[in-house]
């Protein structure tokens, strides 16, 4: 099976969601792709000065960017998998939504907050998700959850064949790059990091954000990938019935060899 | 705190544990370290034919092998780490011997066979072991049981500060060396792979072991490293005080930012 995958190197106008969206929808419409991944907060941008910024901006699962998200999906028969705040109540979570072909929609709240993100979110209870998109199981996660081997080990077990990580990445690249190829590696699964790029500021402060958007294969080889300040789509075309078998010889299986008895949670 | 860990990439003699003895007792003993790991079955070579080749050279923590590594550890105040092949009644090992400045022997059996030790060896019913070795907690996972993060993150779990990685590696430096980095990373460890070189027979078939010893600071920068072919130790200088504290930033913590409700084991 083709299975064509694609992430958006995205630069979101800092609190103007209105262009955002004009933007995101041009650049979705442009694409031919069967899985479009999109950075964290793109519809809003990342670095808020207040919790009041952050819920004037944030909205439910029937606002206008869930709307777009599900209804470009639904048109392009295409996953749409894509950061946003989603309000929820008084809570507001750092969430990727996850529009599939079938014109479902399913949310991602990120599990693991990070920085200033803990004053202003409130952490994810979603859980880690694995959503049939017509025929292919994907799993998402954002930026930080990359840092702890559960959250892809996680997907995996669950039966993600490809890990949607739409980003804000601030860690430099020479860090997480090789760690996300390690993700497939160990995992056999693939990897789509959809990361932001620009700078945004408060006052004398400023939050530079590095790119590098990757796609990974299940042996942790580069598909995929660009630099620092481009924006645009980077996409591979990949087979996702190839992360269904997860032996490499006769002997071993990376899941059946597990040994959860001995593993520490 | 200095403390100096070093690795040693060995060439074993096949089969020839009295020859290999003499070597290791040497080239320990010309060794200025706090602790030393020694590859897979150093003592033995790899690549049986046969249970019964084996088990001819399997033996107790009373053994010549465990012996000397308990009396050099004792004399040189040092910690060793070394691989062999642990007989217990009828069942073999594929096993790390720790012995501490005290003069103690803990074993490690390890936990993930890889190829055809499914075949001659007992899977390891030690578990990761975290051993205080002279005020200093060091974990050991041997070879294959890299390509699990749940081994590292176990030992991390556990209080390792340094991770001891006895290995005989057929896998491809460009495969294992960044996911030990990662290794590194995502637990804020030091880890050492001690590797083999070399390539034992079988008939007309050859299996070659790759080197390219590693040692990694907590941050997955190479302290150290050697090419796939010569023999003798890598060694460098850290401070296992700064595997303590798994903050980052005063928001981020490594551990505490762990979400185990939400992961898969």
């Amino acid at each position: 099976m083709e299975y064509r995958i694609a992430a958006l190197q995205f630069l979101p106008a800092f609190m103007d969601k209105a262009a955002n969206l004009v933007k995101l929808e041009a650049l979705l419409r442009a694409l031919d792709a069967d899985l479009a991944v999109v950075p964290e907060l793109a519809t809003t941008g990342y670095w808020f000065e207040s919790r009041e910024q952050l819920l004037s901006l944030s909205e439910g699962r029937d606002g206008a960017a869930c709307t777009l998200f599900r209804d470009l999906a639904l048109e392009h028969r295409m996953t749409v998998i894509a950061g946003f705040a989603e309000r929820d109540g008084d809570r507001v979570y750092n969430a990727a939504a996850v529009a599939t072909p079938d014109g479902a929609l399913h949310v991602y709240r990120k599990t693991h907050l990070f920085a200033e993100e803990k004053d202003i979110f409130t952490p994810g209870d979603s859980g880690f998700q694995v959503i049939d998109c017509a025929g292919v199981r994907i799993g998402t996660m954002i930026c930080y959850d990359w840092r702890f081997p559960e959250s892809a080990r996680t997907l995996a077990l669950r039966g993600a064949q490809i890990i949607a990580h739409p980003s804000a990445l601030v860690a430099l690249p020479r860090l997480w790059q090789p760690v996300m190829r390690a993700r497939s590696f160990e995992n056999k699964v693939y990897t789509v990091t959809a990361d932001r790029i620009g700078t945004e500021t408060h006052g004398a402060a400023s939050l530079t954000f590095h790119g590098c958007s990757q796609i990974t294969d299940i042996n942790g080889a580069v598909l995929a990938e660009t630099d620092e300040v481009t924006e645009g789509w980077i996409a591979a075309t990949v087979d996702p019935a190839r992360t269904l078998d997860k032996s490499f010889s006769r002997y071993n299986d990376i899941f059946a060899d597990r040994r959860p008895d001995c593993y520490e949670c």
